[in-house]
């Protein structure tokens, strides 16, 4: 960090203030490659007129997959020019990023179809649904024009469910108890603990002082003279809602213990919102996260996207490269190109034939796929509104569906859509292994347990999604057994003419971020050696 | 609450188990009186068909006052066909419930005259701003077709801002860093103190085990090796943000000593979100909160709602009620009608002439007006937005304009509005004083600090009211010495043929609720009078 730090310094002391996109038009000019390290804090697109001064020009680029990573580069070298053809095995554009609705279609690669039977304006985000506020993802929303609404990530008034606990199983908490009763009773043991002196190595006598008035607030404990105990308070809800005149409400009651408040275990919820990447708040795009793909596909220009066109070889030339692919209709084609971006997941590319390598197939089969699956509920009614008083949120269980996530979108409307389950490995290829009736069948059952019988009754419609079973895509995402390694490594530079691309190419997977992170530097990389070449 | 519980048990006991509403039409067709107890539980609407069996039918009601309070009472009541008719002083329904756009004008009680200038689509809400899920409110919304959006309460990226404190003063901390340094030496000090055994006495082996478990979760602290120590993570948020390839991103530092966390008091911050009427998710209608008012005017019909109507007199009769008001052409007019309802400050009451006794008076002068301040900013861009990734959300400040409200619409729009103070008592008071341009300079100036230049230079229009100086409404809300006192309890009953509604007359002040439940307390209270007349 010392060296980059130093780097900017130096280039700022220079004069050079007016940002990256100043200091790469700079450059450029001077005939310098542009200065990497600045990519960190600073993306700049390729323009056209990066070429004014050199007499070059946008190249021609094949692209390998029309998901987030591969649409993005095609929309970022666009802006310079570049003649981008994007090769999209599935008909649609957005990989992972998938709103399913009414009519979608999905044959998995166990051959089992499903359609979409979701009522007018209900939908499903089936891959991504939330977006962090830092992510540049966001960024691509305003450029495009993709209106945002929050995605109500957190919510007090769901639940925590843990039906396998030491102590409370089986009992649906809201979240707003839970943090009561947990930071109640932490205030009450370390206000005592600080009281009695048994922190006073760690604790000056003004610390201890605003400790103790810090834990009196935060957990709503009485004082010292009665020993600061947690006894609860109005934070945990009411059971009686305070109204007029006399109605002062009835807190929820009682109390568990601080045993019992400990082993249920919902404590250890509460660190999910504390993430750099889940705290809120949050947004989506308005009526279904595919609203970005499709933004970015009409930016490109549909003609340079084919779709139903699955790469079979890719050819590392002399000057160039060239892909090989069967179309919609079965016909095998060929694209030759100045440089390909493979932005597909690894153990797909993988089993693509190419001369880039022996390590190359090993580099991408050094990641392991995730499976992940995902069920969208629709009901008749938003009971979850009207009965339970919860908005948007998500509850999290003990339980093989993981979580429950309560609608962001049509708010106090007939209908609303619930995710039933949004699991990961072996939860999911349990799940998976099941066909979709069954799937609902032992999400409603566990569903039950916490909302009663209104969520099996009310049910309408439903649609589900396996990832690691999902053609042309097979894993909700990848874990590297390490990013540090000469695998990850390899990945991240040219292959001759072929470059990678993708979420799984970066230090943020799983989210889009990682994605148009991956791609801008690969944007980066190609105009880099465009300019210099 | 042992008395109650057991009406209510006596009735389930005799086979009355639908809901208030089967009970009260039970009750009615025995010719019994209703249950009162019942109603903290379920509201039921009167409802034309109630005077099937009776021969008898809706009465003439005037009401002072088209705020919330005095809407909602003709609302309900119009639902059983009462001839409702509503005073209301000024020119517009709903009170404090008052959303400032362009063109809307405010002349103060100190003869000062603003004009709203915002942009097109921007706004205020000058009074409420936020919705609690389980508040009636939302049930209103619903039946009246509101639509509502995400009330932005909290947000990790936001800041807290003390000028004052004992350490960190004048320093910008995010939420999200706030939490994870507090919540890191929270933990770190109660599983030291766990694991020495200051505890013992109070926690079991199982509950020291599972407890430093939590710890370690909830504040991402390292092991017992390692003395359990807080030493910084992700969670604080990064200065450089990961990204693609090898950009692991650097989290923030440098980590403030545990005293330095302690004394910056931050950590008081941090239970307003726990409060059962400020805890996320929260809502408000789109486009501004006076949608509702507009709504229930509608609902009522705009020819029941006389404007520009000031009370100077009400009469309680052998038979019904009189109201004497000054109309918008200065003219003294007369009401008669079956019986009135007072729906307007008590303060404000309490000069109006009437005969129904000094107690009354003494009453209405007992609760205690709260001076409130708010401006709204408008600015040409929305850098909170672009340059420090804040979409909605709250700063609180130990500095006299107290917090700082980023808005909860038009994300990603051109132009944005923000709530420069909300304040409260003397720095209410303190901002009231000056004219708005002064008032504008003085929150301008502490923002600054905050914000950087942009927040003077990026500033476009504003607007600002002091509600204890604006005429007919004299404070943001009122307070009681007592709530259990004779004073509350008389104007909690009518006055003859007079009844009192307000949020002053809830357990649920300075919300909406409060007023909806007041007007379904009076509502029911006439009702029940005429069924049983």
């Amino acid at each position: 960090m010392v060296a980059e730090a130093s780097r900017r310094d130096f280039l700022r002391s220079v004069g050079i203030t007016g940002g990256a996109g100043m200091l790469y038009s700079a450059m450029g000019a001077l005939g310098l490659a542009p200065v990497p390290d600045a990519r960190a804090e600073e993306y700049r697109a390729p323009q056209s007129g990066d070429f004014a001064l050199t007499g070059r020009s946008g190249r021609k680029v094949v692209i390998l997959g029309g998901g987030i990573a591969g649409l993005a580069t095609a929309y970022e070298l666009g802006k310079a020019g570049y003649d981008c053809r994007i090769l999209e095995a599935k008909d649609r554009p957005g990989g992972r990023n998938w709103t399913v609705r009414d009519g979608t279609t999905l044959t998995d690669l166990d051959g089992r179809t499903q359609t979409g039977s979701f009522s007018k304006g209900q939908y499903m985000n089936a891959g991504p649904a939330r977006l962090p506020q830092s992510h540049v993802t966001l960024e691509y929303c305003r450029e495009l024009g993709v209106p945002l609404q929050v995605f109500t990530n957190q919510n007090a008034n769901a639940y925590i469910y843990h039906e396998n606990s030491a102590a409370l199983a089986g009992k649906a908490i809201r979240w707003r108890t839970a943090k009561a009763d947990v930071y109640g009773y932490v205030s009450e043991l370390l206000a005592k603990a600080t009281d009695q002196g048994a922190l006073d190595t760690e604790l000056t006598a003004a610390d201890k002082e605003r400790l103790i008035a810090f834990l009196q607030n935060f957990g709503a404990i009485k004082g010292k003279a009665d020993g600061f105990a947690y006894t609860g308070s109005d934070r945990r809800g009411y059971s009686v809602e305070p109204g007029a005149a006399f109605e002062e409400g009835t807190v929820l009651g009682p109390v568990p213990s601080l045993s019992d408040v400990v082993a249920s275990g919902v404590g250890q919820r509460f660190s999910f919102e504390f993430g750099y990447d889940q705290a809120m708040l949050m947004f989506q795009p308005v009526g279904g996260m595919d609203a970005i793909p499709y933004a970015l596909a009409r930016a490109i220009g549909q003609g340079r996207i084919t779709y139903g066109a699955r790469a079979t070889e890719v050819k590392d030339l002399q000057d160039g490269a060239e892909v090989t692919y069967e179309d919609a209709e079965g016909r095998t084609r060929t694209q030759r190109a100045d440089f390909v971006v493979a932005a597909i997941p690894p153990m797909v590319m993988a089993r693509v034939k190419h001369n880039l390598g022996a390590g190359i197939t090993a580099a991408l089969k050094y990641p392991v796929a995730t499976p992940v699956g995902k069920i969208g509920l629709e009901y008749r009614s938003r009971w979850w509104e009207t009965d339970e008083h919860i908005y948007g949120g998500i509850t999290p269980t003990d339980m093989d569906l993981s979580t429950i996530w309560y609608p962001s979108y049509g708010y106090q409307g007939r209908r609303g859509t619930l995710i039933g389950y949004y699991n990961f490995g072996a939860n999911a290829v349990a799940y998976s292994e099941l066909p979709h009736a069954q799937r609902v069948g032992r999400a409603v059952s566990q569903g039950v347990k916490i909302h009663g019988d209104k969520y099996r009754t009310e049910l309408d419609h439903s649609f589900s999604v396996a990832w690691h079973r999902t053609p042309h895509i097979e894993g909700g995402w990848v874990g590297w057994p390490s990013q540090s390694g000469p695998e990850y490594a390899l990945l991240n530079k040219p292959a001759g003419h072929v470059y990678f691309a993708g979420d799984w190419l970066s230090h943020v997977i799983a989210w889009q971020h990682g994605a148009f992170t991956s791609a801008r530097k690969v944007v980066t990389d190609i105009h880099e050696r465009v300019m210099a070449g």
